[in-house]
């Protein structure tokens, strides 16, 4: 069977250990992760640097060759198949997060009908660190540590 | 990599349409899927044979080697165990879907903690069609050949 | 235009305020609204009796000429079609009726193309009494009036 | 029985397959269907041009004499007392949906109690496309063809 | 301020750790808190024993003298007035949850209006355990302990 | 046992009938209730005005010595550490509620795990009334009045 290459999109502001977790999980499944940081300078008005997210993970994940970091703009339908990457690989935190994944996975599907979405749940006590509520924390310089995986 | 073994659990009372969407487009992700019903004969009351949907199943899968049919009276934690599969393909339908495997793939996680349970969500001209609703056409002679991947 | 008739099935098992509020707002949309007590008294085990529905229905529409009661046993939209009547009419409570009502809209119409399943959400003062609850509160001796449009 | 008319209220931006189709099932149901399209200029920021919907709504709907289309910038029932409307005409994707239509269904009954909101849920094939995301396709120059019913 | 007595109702079949959480977190809420074991010998199939479960329930709480236990065979909010409790305490696991605990307490609240129902969101490394799920895992001698606040 | 001080915190723009009524039955469980308006004056858009809003409020409970109000810009668990109070009070209308609530009790427990978060079920004739729809009602100068607790 030949190399199966997941995509693990999103705008990671900023990336969280839930999404640490549904990575190294993702890992038993798949040969290659690509996490794939959509960020568009003129759209996306980011709280956490574009630059110090690639940094961190980079970092994060240094001795873990099958995963990698990029930035893109673009559908991530497009992305996949530049990549030759047949999945895209996605957490599932509650009911909100999966009615919305169903249409980004049937619209995906739509316009790469190669493109796989495979779903794992998120662990309980990860579940509930959305990064919306990570930024709402460090505005008011409240202590985040405890849910990221590196150090800001 | 290790040989990735999943097993894809139900009563399938009857096996439908999406769940042989599921498992052929599980086959991407895996090498081997176990289509593992469960079955106890003292406490489960099917409408369709056991031995039939067995049957069924085999005849269906017969040019899928990767696949096989097997029925199981355990927890699906110790019969991974028992398969050294390390995971478990299911597919969501809905939100209801969602909360419910949700619940499963934790006790099973804690169970077998090498077991990761992996979803795909079902196609959306699959998504209605349940078992509960197929037995209910049948019951009423309805014709239910559009939702099963083989003939009655 | 032709007349529009619906059906409005059920187990009603009781009947209730919010099954009474639904068709008489149903009564705005349709010229004629059928309600249909699906009854197999093999099968089910009713816990208010099914001529005492039936009589108490016919009591409480004995004004409402376009409305009338039938207990059926057999499939809804084969039942629509022996009615012809082109429409079921369902209330919606909460997201679980939501879910069981789509999958239940998408198989009539598969079985009856020609049967479109429409809709009116249940008032809020009436939503929280299920037929179930009703039940419950009737074994134990509470009083139940409030919730339904007949004395019992 | 009088004329029924249906408002079909939306900021459809774009109108896609799913409207469509709510609306072409709706005429079952009414004898007329107002397509009213919220739209302030100062307020709303649209993605598609509010004139070049218009022009592609009259268009789809030429044939369709019991179908209209208007751009409106007041409370919906009020727009309904000013038509003479006696119902809202609504799609339900899924339970985000319908926690959202059950909230503006309750409102505007209040607002006009002569105002009754009527739902159809969304074919599944359709069920997924979302407005938003057929912007978020287009704007990275993805094909939304399939998701419209008009060519762009 | 009047004593604060809160009835905490259920089948407790078994009484799960997500249940023990509850209560403890309930006690700061409280003056007191009763277990209350719905029960009727007749129509309740129960696995774990009723006596076994109410000596395990007394024995995890011995030291907690705010905390009583008993069974019942009536209206819950009957059982209130006996108590002169003026609350229901339940806990939130998931959605699924939410709306069958909106229609409780709401008939709840209409058949004795001094009956305030209090929800706690169970905490998220408890949520996944029902009792449905114990039982089965038990069923097929699993091991449950890790999922109960007592030994069996 | 000592004090109960709960907090009631939210953006109440505006603070609605909805809103009364949890405070109202929260006094049921706390001694003091303090109703605390986020609000940052750099971020935060208002529709109705802060000073109007906090006027309002003092007026609709200035009967009410238990309840007291304030506007506040830090971390809700920062304030409850200040005011040393043990508890925040919510309303749950619906099941998205339900799961955007979830998250923020557990982030709060998280940064003050002496901070308890107690949910109270809006009423049904309350549920559909969110502060959104009053701003879009008031915006086009619809008849708010009946979904507010004091005159605009």
């Amino acid at each position: 069977m030949s190399e199966r290459t997941a995509i693990f999109p999103g705008s990671f502001d900023p990336f969280t250990r839930g999404h640490h977790d549904i990575v190294m999980r993702g890992l038993k499944l798949f040969d290659k992760i690509v996490i794939a940081i959509g960020y568009n300078s003129k759209k996306h008005n980011r709280y956490f640097d574009i630059d110090l997210m690639v940094e961190k993970l980079e970092e994060t994940f240094k001795d873990e060759p099958r995963v990698s970091v990029l930035v893109y703009n673009k559908l991530t339908s497009e992305l996949a198949r530049e990549l030759d990457a047949g999945f895209l690989l996605r957490g599932l935190r509650n009911t909100t997060d999966f009615e919305y994944e169903n249409s980004i996975a049937q619209v995906n599907h739509y316009l790469n009908d190669g493109l796989e979405s495979v779903f794992l749940i998120t662990a309980p006590q990860h579940a509930a660190i959305s990064s919306t509520i990570i930024r709402e924390v460090h505005r008011f310089n409240g202590d985040v540590d405890e849910f990221l995986p590196y150090k800001l």
